[in-house]
């Protein structure tokens, strides 16, 4: 059962947003069993939206428009819509009353644009927006179906969870989808898939693997669409466990940081954060799975060296001796940092993000991680990158599972 | 001179991750002057990729390809446009050199996967990739230009920046890309759509205006293609700046917190931050700026009211009285923040990002957001939303815009 997305928005096409939608519906779907074939955006524009329906109701089953509609400009989608499905727009007191209670929730004044929305293309069924004002529209023709939903993210997301993909499931016939992630870290893209060129060749016909590189780690997906791959997928997912071997850091789902967390709660161990160039950027990780403060006590973030001084108190004259960006230094911020919030464990960072600030002898991408667990220090050093992005996410993330490989 | 970005690769199509590369190639390209008037994402499969190459070549002039090729899936994509183009994969001694350069400084060996990567289609030009083993391809037909490259960001841009852009620039006679953009927030995306419908009514043909809301603030673009339209232009730009009011925070593309640096760096002022739920995301969107180091000394991450009470020397009767979500704490948080890390100003941020943790009084959403100024303090109470993705998205940019309304 073939689906493709067209995402609706000149704002996309200028490079103002990215379109996170697609990757949200498209990861949803799939798991749900439906199979994307194709990802489109179109701009504002009733011609290039109606080409897109009509090039991809040639080759799906089920089409999803995200976007173009809200209460700066619906009126353009919503007609192209009706002249595509031959139908005219109507009022619907129903939605009007949606629109006023999710207002008079907000506390906000009902006004023109927003009464606007209550119009709705006459043949459509209209599946009320539960968190939003604009409502969802479910069209069909021919056994094809068309759903035209807002590009809000928030409200994308219930429509999809809540309507969109309970009714899809009910009207075609799923098959099953397959998947087994794998988190890997310490190898090259190219070094692992050279270590798995032959595991590749011989994966049967129906089974596929994809890859995700992202600073530091690589995540594999291993997947089949089918009940029939239950046995082969089976095999074929250890198989590729073995091959992994001391790479291999989780197979689930689940990111590094909520990894960190459950052998946190595991072990009944609190932990907190010294950083330097990473900013905050691993506390605010931490801190964004659901349930961290059973864990996580806090973080002293030393951007100055003042601060690493008079509230780490790390000792002046080592970082004159060594370097701020030294094993002696991020040693000391570990513990002390421990020490000063009382937890069990602790992670400290010192490197140079950059652009500026890097010599010969400790380039830009110098970074220094030291893991603390209850008097024992780790510490190791680590060459991040060129880039500041890139060396600010990579020292979280290694930083993270060096934490991780110590407990 | 119209250009269609097509970004190969079954990853996006699952939805495993965000297609951020389209994103920045459109917002490089318009303001360079092209016009993208599609992005597509295919699977990795041939007959899929010219198919999408048959439909962008009948309504652009360019075709960008990100992604389909690289050590993992190189072979598929080069045969797709080798039978495309009517030709045939030529070793190139030239990539080969290339390929090994980059594997010496990076102390890795040259293995088969990435020999492979030297075969290029024999009419293509190839521009070599500086960064990464896989070259840039780039082919002609009939006036129209195909460009395939590595779908890896920091290759994806720098072939991008470096070569394509200016040979493109080169090739094509450009149109003047004209824009102002203007930082707004307190107001609804609604409301602001309503005070702005007699202005957009009147906007004159050719300029267009984009709304791109992220929480909390609303980011406008007024934009035209052309120089005939610039005097239109700046008329209408001074215009919209007026209806905006004391809604604009500013009319640059600089985003909040670099706002917040410059007018740090203006008064020569210090800034720390002393975050509950935020998690520590304040002090990594200051320090994401470059230079940041200038005016921002550090942060206590006060996730743990033990911190609050141990380290930010917040009165614990307060707590018990007030509770920790309250303009009480918050005021003593921001004053021995600044006090602790010696810092002229700081920001205190404390409330309930949920899904947990709310009540009746103070539901899930509920923020006291506090500033500190040598001795002055605003403490303000916020309602940030229900999700907790939001809430701390929210609670960081509305922290960040009161600290730099304070100043």
């Amino acid at each position: 059962m073939k689906i493709e997305i067209i995402t609706i928005g000149d704002e996309i096409l200028i490079g103002q947003i990215v379109d996170t939608n697609s990757a949200w519906m498209a990861s949803e779907l799939t798991d749900a069993g439906f199979e994307i074939i194709g990802i489109t955006t179109v701009g504002d524009s009733a011609e290039a939206i109606t080409a897109a329906i009509d090039r991809s109701f040639s080759r799906a089953d089920v089409l999803l428009l995200t976007g173009g509609i809200g209460p700066t400009n619906d009126d353009m989608t919503k007609n192209t819509l009706c002249r595509y499905f031959n139908t005219s727009l109507v009022f619907s007191n129903e939605v009007l009353e949606n629109i006023r209670s999710i207002f008079t929730h907000r506390n906000v004044q009902l006004n023109e644009l927003t009464r606007n929305q209550a119009f709705v293309p006459k043949n459509a069924r209209v599946i009320q927006n539960k968190v939003g004002t604009a409502p969802v529209l479910w069209f069909e023709r021919e056994g094809k179906v068309l759903v035209s939903m807002p590009g809000v993210p928030f409200e994308m997301k219930t429509a999809m969870t809540k309507d969109i993909i309970p009714r899809l499931s009910d009207r075609f016939r799923m098959e099953t989808y397959l998947k087994q992630s794998y988190l890997v870290s310490g190898i090259t893209e190219s070094a692992l898939a050279l270590l798995l060129t032959d595991f590749e060749k011989e994966l049967p016909q129906g089974l596929s693997l994809a890859y995700l590189p992202s600073f530091g780690l690589i995540r594999l997906r291993l997947f089949a669409r089918g009940d029939n791959y239950r046995q082969t997928f089976r095999v074929q997912s250890e198989k590729l466990k073995n091959i992994l071997g001391d790479f291999l850091i989780a197979n689930n789902e689940k990111p590094l940081e909520e990894l960190l967390g459950d052998r946190l709660k595991l072990l009944h161990l609190t932990l907190s954060t010294a950083e330097s160039c990473t900013g905050g950027l691993i506390a605010h990780k931490i801190t964004s799975i659901a349930g961290a403060s059973e864990y996580f006590y806090g973080s002293i973030v030393s951007y100055d060296n003042s601060v690493k001084e008079k509230v780490l108190h790390v000792n002046a004259e080592t970082i004159e001796s060594f370097g701020v960006v030294s094993q002696a230094v991020v040693e000391q911020m570990a513990e002390n940092c421990a020490k000063l919030i009382r937890t069990d464990c602790s992670i400290a960072v010192s490197g140079i993000a950059g652009p500026s600030g890097g010599s010969e002898e400790k380039p830009v991408g110098t970074v220094w991680i030291c893991t603390y667990y209850r008097g024992k220090s780790v510490a190791q050093k680590y060459r991040t990158g060129n880039s500041r992005e890139e060396n600010i996410a990579r020292a979280a993330n290694m930083a993270i599972l060096q934490m991780l490989r110590m407990l």
